[in-house]
């Protein structure tokens, strides 16, 4: 039977970046295309210590149906953790727990945007984010970015062009793809910017709490006095992304209208999981566990960073980020990036992501691929940019 | 600030079943209004056993990412459980492990379905699922029931007068609300129409291995030569619900679909949850399991149908379920259902859902509520029908 699926399935089309993705399965490619947490950065016996306690102490609390909104001691736990280390969190805000932030940053686009509806977005951007919004049959804007976050003469441009922009998707913190930083002054320009013009900013930071040099710098959610800023965390990158666990911080209003699609989406997300975060957010020395987080993606990005200063091109640039999990690798712009990602991958087996994955259409021009430092070992780091080094000669 | 959400949210209002449904969380209530498994179903002695020996073992593969489809070893076990025990799958036919059979429902709607295309099912029907297909800006179209599944006369007109039908939605097994069995005469005849006007069948079967009267009747699935059947299938009833692990299956075609929108909408289940369903289907006589939630279902279904006997007027009706965790009474067409439901729990502190909750639109009449057996005590169960009964004299 030829299937008669909606129209919008046509726009999430399978690409040649899921090619060159399936070479990266195999355990002989090093890498660098991934964006999974350092296996040393589950705190595996203590997750193993509470889960055995939950099952013991409260089994049928966390086997039995929960409601939507999360558990109830985990959201409690999320607002004051937000509200005391990063200043965020409104009388009139509220959290939902969702299935990952993934999730969260799905279901908020689903709220807001019907077909055609404009979500203005930095290019390049997290291409999981960019298929949620095309899923979601929005138009989408992509801005350049800067060295310092989103160009704001552009995203003005993009907002006086789009009267029916809906939102503005920002990660500001080590951005994923290239591991740029917004810097404060932009922050309060696109607050402005998105007030001026009625529009939300959806900021997504999974990586904030990764930062290993420079000064934090406060979120977007900060300067919220107009609810108009929705804010996505996560427990991936902190405690484990096969938990399942992340957050939405904003208005009650908006978090009604999540409530109602997530009921409707996957009832409630995994209650044991849930559990899990909570007592070990507020019981196993959160802040500590954090500290060895930024140590080890400290490390391994220096690694990769000197090693690239060794053995890459000098017509090569890339980015120098200051947290997270990746950096931005642009060669020169008579290259061919495409060519040069298949050739690593297939026949010298290093996987980087090309560039485009990340824009807005296929036809957004870029040269650029993306490296990832958290999952390869010391030793797949030295080995694998060697190998790329050598293939840019 | 005044949002500008989505125009489907306005499909999507809270409800006076709401209101109803906030005085079933006060614990002093009787819940009749709940779709909990009992509290004695759950192996929780094994989920321990299983927990602690897979954090024990194989801590990273639990923690860390994983893939889309879902964990490989769950996916096969039950490939070949739907194979062996129900005669499910064609060479052509792919599974999906999903969060819950909601969100299979919910994507495979997603897949389908864009703003106006009709979605024809039984009426009444499961709320969570009404509320999926009103997510997706799908016209509903509801059929009536006969004692022994949806109206087979009234499915053809329905399928007659909506040639923009894309899909059939249906729970041959235990219904919920009504309780009801779809016979095979009328499965055949559903599949029959189903080709003849080239739509597909969501068969939603969460309640299938809850029989605990008659005999089974095989899955339209099994009829399935033509790969239009799409059928989700849960862990919910038979494992715990807490865990929201479900799955699809259904022609590769229409899960490599259901997967492209997984990718956006939470990237993979808990992968924690996949794997211990998979140890304990395939380690922990999940056969002789299913034995004992039967009979569990079993006594509970019987002492309440017996209670109502002795206490209900005689001018009410209901219907006598061989399965499941539902059944569906009737008051007289004269009466006032909702105020009946709205006095019993707000007076008398025993809940039941109203029948609009399951209907198509608010304006579809109905004198039923939904009972519910699974969660209530026996005590429980003794006391709050004997209430219902007083408070129909």
């Amino acid at each position: 039977m030829s299937y008669k699926f909606s129209e919008k399935m046509d726009h999430l089309k399978p690409s040649v970046i899921r090619e060159i993705l399936k070479y990266s399965s195999d355990p002989a490619v090093i890498p660098f295309s991934a964006g999974n947490p350092a296996p040393e950065a589950f705190p595996v016996e203590k997750v193993q210590a509470i889960s055995a306690n939950i099952l013991a102490k409260e089994p049928i609390a966390a086997l039995q149906y929960s409601i939507t909104e999360g558990y109830p001691k985990l959201i409690e736990a999320v607002t004051n953790d937000l509200k005391n280390r990063l200043h965020i969190g409104a009388d009139t805000d509220r959290v939902i727990i969702t299935s990952g932030a993934q999730q969260g940053i799905d279901l908020t686009v689903k709220s807001f945007c019907s077909k055609g509806d404009v979500i203005i977005c930095e290019s390049p951007s997290f291409v999981g984010s960019l298929n949620a919004f095309k899923a979601s049959e929005a138009t989408l804007v992509g801005v350049p970015m800067d060295e310092d976050g989103m160009n704001m003469e552009q995203l003005e441009d993009a907002l006086k062009a789009n009267p029916t922009a809906k939102l503005i998707y920002t990660i500001p913190n080590f951005q994923n793809p290239s591991g740029i930083t917004m810097s404060m002054e932009k922050r309060r320009k696109m607050y402005q910017l998105a007030k001026q013009y009625g529009v939300c900013i959806i900021e997504d930071n999974p990586y904030g709490d990764l930062r290993f040099a420079g000064e934090d710098v406060p979120a977007i959610k900060t300067l919220d006095e107009d609810g108009i800023v929705i804010y996505c965390g996560s427990f991936s990158k902190v405690l484990s992304p096969g938990l399942r666990v992340g957050f939405v911080c904003a208005n009650a209003d908006i978090i009604q209208k999540i409530t109602v699609l997530k009921q409707t989406n996957d009832v409630h997300t995994n209650i044991l999981a849930q559990m899990v975060a909570y007592h070990f957010m507020t019981e196993c020395d959160f802040v500590g566990h954090l500290e060895n987080l930024r140590k080890i993606y400290k490390h391994k990005a220096e690694l990769m960073l000197s090693e690239m200063d060794k053995h890459f091109s000098k017509n090569v640039t890339w980015t120098i980020p200051q947290g997270g999990l990746f950096l931005w690798c642009t060669l020169p712009e008579d290259q061919d990036m495409l060519a040069f990602c298949q050739d690593a991958v297939k026949n010298h087996k290093v996987a980087v992501v090309p560039g485009n994955a990340f824009m807005t259409s296929d036809d957004v021009p870029t040269t650029s691929f993306r490296m990832n430092y958290s999952t390869p070992t010391d030793e797949q780091i030295i080995a694998g940019v060697k190998i790329l080094g050598d293939l840019m000669k």
